[in-house]
């Protein structure tokens, strides 16, 4: 049968309440503020900024917690996210993406540049012209970051590719104040962490110098992702963007990212079948609740601490399978087990609210403002 | 690289209304009312009841458009559906799922039972003892159908177990109706298809047998999916609770389930970076759109017609990855296209709203009622 890694095995996941309603999603706030304080140290120690990305959590009072423990702004992965924090008064947000500002896009840029510190990405000479004309009559230029690919080949342009789109971007009126980059390819296994984070700050080095040569001041010099983030602090990096340090999940431990003992959100669920005579149990935490993230190198949808070894092989719209090896006895129906997902994001977007507790107590219910924005 | 199935090739995605802000959800209204007919006709040939299960569409006028087209009731998932549309006016639903009555949810259920006629799914004595519990002392018994395996490997017993579930069922004063099975194991491919119709048929043949031997009246046998529902509709069974027949997706039309012409819903996206310099391009529809459901017989996250051959080798949050083929120039960015999804389900549930159009322009906009529900 399939198994977990031995990492997997040491993840401790939050108690849940007695009695919950599931599936439903907990939140352990004692390691919120735990891992909370642990990033921002170690970046100050470091002489890098934080500017944590929201997408993990998308709610309010999650970034209030990060700008108390000393963010600069936040960072957001779309415009809807940008307004809905400019609505709850944060006024400094990236938008972490090439924002195509030519369609209706274009007066929701304006509007929220008028009201915040905005800044957003941009990798193409197209990008930038759109964004110019969307800006154009506006009272000071728009903030924008030269999207550098590092090695994942998502989005971003190749070190040398940067000052063209640089030129673009002045040319159209808009205020050139760095670059960004985003070392995913971290995310393709525990060995590739390292060089990651190296190749973050290589690329953002030569690109720096490539726009400093031309003339542009670089002000903001900002690298990404939470496996990476304390290894590329260093170098040209003036702020680092991790996100999902927050909470943790079974990825990030899995990659070095996470502590295990660190892990701030599980999903509680229940065991609805054991019908099928087969060394298994059904739960009714699926795909609506863990959702389906599994990196190759990862078995199963997520791990199960309170059954150590058990490997959750499928998960349908809202049943999980969970096969179980030998020495676990099956449990019963209506046992509640916390599920540690494979990767937190997705869980809070599929969330309206979720579960906070101290000392495995429920203490409070918050939302997820921004659950579902994606435009 | 990747490739499509000649089946892929053939799929014709609706319109999209022109300066759409992406990603968005279109829905064809006319593909959908022609989708609901045609399921209504064929299945009332065969003198069998559609009660279509509402996951798919989580929506109070959907469900309405069924209910016009001749559904006899609804079918969900999960209590929370069911209360949704009990407050919408529909009185006839069942819950196709081994509810767990032992905790919070005992007192929902009771109050959806005193409001509507109300089914609930059960496969385990326990079950069968906690719904009890549940309902004593309400003014009439509670119905149930005991889930049948048919092959899946999910919830459900064996025929053979069929008996005691009900007698315990009927020990603990609920009203053993009938029995039900999904035939998922139609999903694996579409040479599993023909094959999981039979078995639905003929599992449900022996638990009928097995429960009316007993004394049981059984008056509902009933069996699931939408690629199995025309195949199953025949022998015992007395109606069909297909869910994804009225959208449709890349995986029905792949088993066979789903006419590539008549494909109603599409994820609308905007090319957002080229910069990367590959043959690829990369979309604003990712895991938050499309999400990530993709069956090991398929390539890619999705079809995009409007390139042909193109696949979408990964998905990240907010990013889709196209991969073009040889001959499909790359596209500028700011050019939109629409993705037909692998499994509709989980997009509509990332979704607050649906944009609804007629003859390729847009009507109206429609709530997502049920959106995130899942306990």
């Amino acid at each position: 049968m399939p198994a977990l890694t031995d990492r997997d095995l040491t993840i401790v996941a939050p108690s849940l309440p007695p009695g919950l309603d599931t599936p439903a999603v907990v939140v352990d706030l004692d390691r919120v503020e735990a891992n909370l304080a642990g990033m921002q140290r170690r970046l100050d120690e470091r002489g890098v900024a934080l500017r944590p990305h929201t997408k993990t959590h998308k709610s309010v009072r999650f970034a209030a917690l990060q700008r108390d423990a000393g963010a600069v702004g936040l960072t957001v992965a779309v415009l809807s996210e940008a307004q809905l924090f400019a609505d709850a008064g944060f006024d400094d947000v990236f938008v972490a993406y090439p924002v195509w500002a030519g369609g209706p896009k274009a007066a929701r840029l304006r509007g929220l540049h008028e009201r915040i510190r905005l800044t957003v990405g941009v990798d193409s000479v197209e990008g930038a012209v759109a964004l110019g004309r969307a800006l154009e009559g506006a009272d000071r230029p728009l903030r924008v970051l030269v999207e550098i690919d590092s090695g994942e080949l998502r989005t971003g342009v190749a070190p040398d590719g940067a000052l063209p789109v640089a030129q673009a971007a002045a040319d159209a009126g808009l205020d050139v104040a760095g670059v960004f980059t985003h070392g995913g390819h971290s995310y393709r296994g525990p060995q590739r962490v390292a060089d990651a984070a190296a190749d973050e700050t290589d690329t953002l080095h030569r690109s720096v110098a490539a726009l400093r040569g031309a003339g542009f001041a670089v002000d903001t010099v900002s690298a990404g992702s939470t496996p990476t983030a304390l290894r590329s602090a260093t170098g040209p990096v003036t702020e680092e963007r991790p996100g999902t340090y927050i909470f943790g999940d079974r990825q990030q431990t899995n990659l070095g990212g996470a502590d295990p003992a660190s892990i701030a959100l599980a999903v509680a669920t229940t065991v609805v079948s054991t019908a099928s005579g087969a060394r298994q149990c059904v739960i009714d935490a699926g795909a609506k609740s863990l959702a389906k993230d599994r990196p190759g190198w990862l078995d199963g949808h997520g791990v199960i601490p309170g059954l150590p070894g058990a490997v959750i092989t499928s998960v349908y719209d809202h049943h999980g399978i969970v096969a179980l090896p030998d020495g676990v006895p099956v449990p019963d129906v209506g046992e509640q087990f916390a599920v540690v997902p494979n990767h937190v994001c997705p869980v809070v977007n599929l969330s309206d609210d979720l579960i906070i507790t101290r000392d495995g107590g429920q203490v409070d219910v918050w939302p997820v403002d921004g659950r579902g924005l994606r435009a």
